[in-house]
């Protein structure tokens, strides 16, 4: 019985999550731990993801001596071959009874096989962005994910950038600023404890820390939402930001994806989708400007945003199974929720 | 006679220097020693001045044992008042014999005291970016200088990251690269060792280092000398954003400042400026753009680009003796070398 027994974990920067489904893609239990990126450390990272899954085995009423058939592993960074190989080899010989089998894949990847088993389009905000494409066959092409220092544009850290950058060269003269700053800086001063410019440097150099400065977006999300009109337009050019990464990847999308009721399904990701309203007119503004140019016309005649309903270690267990040819049945639509649809009318 | 004599000191990244100036501003001895910028310590740092002014002493025939008038630093970071008074305190204590008094200033505010006893702008652009303005009266604004993170517009820095962001764009489909990006991949693939995008991350995160990212910019320069466009790009947009800083302090240069025959005195400071003739075609594309409009037009009538033929240890000395009331006989003229001249016709 525990040999159809699948599991997967979604890796995460400050909370992770482990499920165990059967192998008609029921969820048997779910645990949660701390965090598993690589940050901590591969020796705590795979006692976490050990941990987890052993008190799934328990909850699920399962033995804990018996490995599972296969453990699918949703983690960021988890492209990188030569680490997962390393990985893997160091749970086999240090939890033996585990697993019968390991499977890595990244974040993006896992949370695309959460919603669909025929692929679709990933869009990340959260500290850093992200977005993937994936063929129906599984294959995929990419845009962003290189970090702050490279793009990162549309998640939080950038949006949080942004609006620092219009303090700073506001009070430089260098740019006249879209609106008012008096509030960011306010903000700014307030979230960071400092009492002038100079007072920011510690936070961009000797002490940075890229989640605490992209956790100022909150700020200015709530700012936002207050009417501030600065704190507006960085969420609006953040939306911009994030439709760009799809229109980049809209000339490799394949006709059945494109063809659904929905459109192009794009499985949005991260914190800074709690803020859509804000993001949205930049956001519609870039993909309606896209459907109807020469390029896109006729093909591109809407998406959905969808939103997950569940832990992307279902879509690891998922592509776990996947890889040994046994398939789950999962219940794609009940993992699901479409948040906002556009349809570019004329275009047919 | 040891009285009247006073010292400069300009503060270097890789190389500083020292000078010994008589009372009637003539050179009497030039030393060279290591960095002195404060991420080699307080204590490295004020051995190594004391030392180079020690040499000087010698070089001039001066008692070693008898402290000078005065010293003037040009540090980078001088404008920091605590630091400046714990670095004062410090020499006092532990090289009485050195100088009587003590003056610390800027990099910035040293190059200017250097070409002028009225003050004048200083655009500096070498790692980084940074533009002081400095009034006759020794007062002074800002425009940049906030370092990498938020700026350092028309940088080496800069201007590698502005080419290297293309490529990664390029590549993502997220923005189409102005020119043809494949001699500006090959050289950043060259000088950064890599075979891959991915193989960059690294030179971003774990192992950056910003001067040697900046180094990059010399490849550009010699990729944009042999022709190619995108590299020619890169630097036209740095003269741009170099120039930007100039319109930025523009509402408060005083008349004097602009009425002299030279029209505007820029001084041109950093290794980027080498390559002016790169730079030029976006550096004179915006200060003439500003120069007729609405704001500036008849007032700002022209501007030259000078360079120092002189260490702005020199500088240095003259502001550490005006503190005191004395006036050193700066031959200026002999300082300073105009590389460029633009004027613009029917703005009179």
């Amino acid at each position: 019985m525990m040999g159809s027994v699948y599991g997967g974990i979604e890796g995460g920067g400050t909370l992770s999550k482990a499920v165990l489904l059967s192998g008609d893609g029921k969820l048997l239990a779910e645990t949660v731990g701390p965090c598993t990126n690589h940050w901590i450390g591969v020796d705590k990272c795979i006692e976490s993801i050990n941990d987890m899954v052993q008190r799934a085995k328990n909850q699920a009423g399962l033995d804990q001596k018996t490995p599972i058939r296969s453990l699918g592993m949703c983690l960021s960074g988890g492209e990188q071959t030569d680490a997962i190989a390393k990985i893997i080899a160091l749970m086999r010989e240090r939890f033996p009874s585990l697993s019968e089998h390991y499977f890595i894949t990244t974040d993006a990847i896992g949370a695309i096989a959460t919603a669909s088993d025929r692929g679709g389009v990933v869009l990340i905000s959260g500290t850093g962005s992200n977005c993937k494409l994936v063929h129906p066959d599984g294959s995929q092409i990419g845009c962003g994910g290189w970090g702050h220092m490279m793009g990162d544009e549309g998640s939080a850290f950038w949006t949080a950038h942004l609006a620092v950058k219009a303090v700073f060269d506001a009070r430089d003269n260098l740019v006249a600023p879209p609106h008012d700053i008096t509030h960011v800086r306010k903000a700014m001063e307030e979230y960071f404890q400092v009492t002038d410019l100079m007072g920011m440097l510690p936070h961009f150099y000797t002490n940075f820390q890229k989640s605490h400065f992209a956790g100022f977006c909150k700020k200015l999300a709530e700012g936002a939402e207050a009417g501030d009109a600065l704190c507006q337009y960085v969420f609006a050019q953040a939306g911009r930001g994030l439709a760009k990464h799809v229109e980049a990847i809209l000339p490799a999308v394949q006709e059945p994806l494109l063809s659904g009721e929905l459109g192009l399904p794009i499985l949005c990701v991260g914190s800074v989708w709690k803020s859509w309203s804000l993001l949205k007119p930049g956001f519609t503004e870039v993909l309606q400007k896209a459907a109807s140019s020469d390029t896109f016309k006729g093909r591109f005649r809407g998406y959905s945003l969808l939103m997950l309903q569940q832990s992307s270690a279902f879509g690891g267990a998922s592509l776990g199974a996947q890889r040994l040819g046994d398939a789950l049945n999962i219940d794609y639509a009940a993992n699901i929720k479409v948040f906002y649809q556009q349809t570019f009318s004329g275009n047919q």
